[in-house]
């Protein structure tokens, strides 16, 4: 089984992946697809003129500021769009693929966080109004009950709070989560870049290869959204996924080159 | 097993049925809920800057004018807003919702219509590039297999065409056709009117039962957006659901006072 985390950055189109997925499915390969919504949150919220806002923390990474409005877009971006045009594109390939959200039969079960620190003029104050929070409950045997009915699998966020409220939760990590709970072999997580970059942007640079001992120096060297990318990597690893590759979306055949290697390997 | 059909009319909250679902849940009743997203498409629309318009039969009959973008619009509204609304609201009570569309594990699948007769301008014009149709097969293995593993299935337009397209499919009917499917006992159509009524929209003229006879007599006396639920109803019971209750969503215990024979009881 292999789990696929696709981005949603500019130039990242899913016609490829689903290519791809519609050929490991006859090959008999069971495939669960988890994508986030970030860039189309921001395009909806922008759409709806609500101004998307960002918080930055004390450690300097940013976070979208998700309040109560925000929350109610990010899930309608993520659910109402990203989540059924994917499906859709299955769909015209004959696989038959199933959208979930994270608040679906409980999918992604998380804790909501009640206090952000972040800077804000120089001065760290506390948010306690956003919406944001991270999975630790996977509810696996509603997607191998999926996955054995010869479902395809496409899981969206947000998660679902302990107070049954809907949250904003990082998909990659989602995505490691899952690929955990599922005993799959191999988690991809691909983007509109080749990899892990020694000096992004030059991807020239790509690491090829990491072993999970390197990690910690990877976390260093990640930027950006990377980062979490990496993060997401050493969660899946350290709960024991075998192999994680941090590929490119952008490629023709871009699960089918991850799976033969290109990329960051991770194992 | 119930089949409830819940409107999104203004006045309508979720509360009350989410109420009586979790009631129903406790003594082992097995629930599917279906509903449209007409008044959420429309303020989503709206809120896009895109002006819902809508289109006249020559026999007089209004609908949604669906082109491309009302299509998106509309799977936008119903998936991700309404569908993950009664969802949350399900899992507050303890009841494990879960939602999908007609497009999710081909589970609405249907004809959509190639061209449509308006009237404009006392003209009759050929429409070719909607998105509407109508669903002519459920998958109701998938609905079986989520109810026999305790969960509450949530259902919600778009359907899915034989070219894989989304389509815009009337709820209600879509109701009817999954109630048929599954071998419901009764299907409950909840609206903003507490059945159909002699005189619209005099509501001491309910009419409170109808024999299935009735129902072309019923169908002429319906108005506006009763008209598709007698329809439905007329749909149902031919196809074997031996009880169809039209009731008022607006009430308290929706669902309980309609299994009690409040509102129009076809059979």
């Amino acid at each position: 089984m292999i789990v696929v985390k696709v981005g949603g950055a500019a130039g990242i189109g899913y016609d490829t992946l689903c290519d791809d997925v519609q050929s490991l499915r006859e090959q008999g390969e069971q495939v669960v697809i988890v994508h986030g919504g970030s860039d189309e949150t921001t395009r909806l919220a922008e759409q709806l003129g609500h101004e998307p806002q960002f918080l930055t923390s004390p450690s300097g990474h940013t976070s979208r500021r998700t309040d109560a409005e925000m929350i109610e877009i990010f899930q309608t971006a993520c659910c109402g769009r990203v989540n059924k045009r994917i499906v859709r594109q299955l769909q015209e390939r004959g696989v038959n693929g199933i959208g979930l959200s994270g608040l679906d039969g409980g999918l992604w079960r998380g804790r909501r966080k009640k206090a952000i620190r972040a800077i804000e003029d120089g001065v760290t104050r506390v948010v306690r109004d956003d919406y944001t929070g991270t999975v630790d409950e996977v509810n696996d045997g509603l997607v191998r009950m999926m996955l054995d009915a010869g479902l395809t699998p496409v899981l969206s966020p947000p998660g679902l709070s302990r107070d049954a409220e809907p949250i904003n939760v990082d998909a990659d990590r989602a995505a490691a989560r899952t690929a955990a709970a599922l005993g799959a072999e191999t988690l991809v997580i691909l983007s509109n870049v080749p990899g892990l970059l020694r000096e992004f942007p030059d991807e020239s640079s790509l690491i090829s290869e990491l072993a999970r001992t390197d990690l910690d120096t990877a976390l260093e060297v990640a930027e950006g959204r990377m980062k979490k990318k990496v993060l997401a990597a050493q969660e899946a690893i350290e709960a024991d996924v075998p192999r994680v590759i941090l590929a490119d979306a952008r490629a023709e055949e871009p699960v089918a080159r991850a799976l033969r290697g290109e990329g960051t390997v991770i194992s």
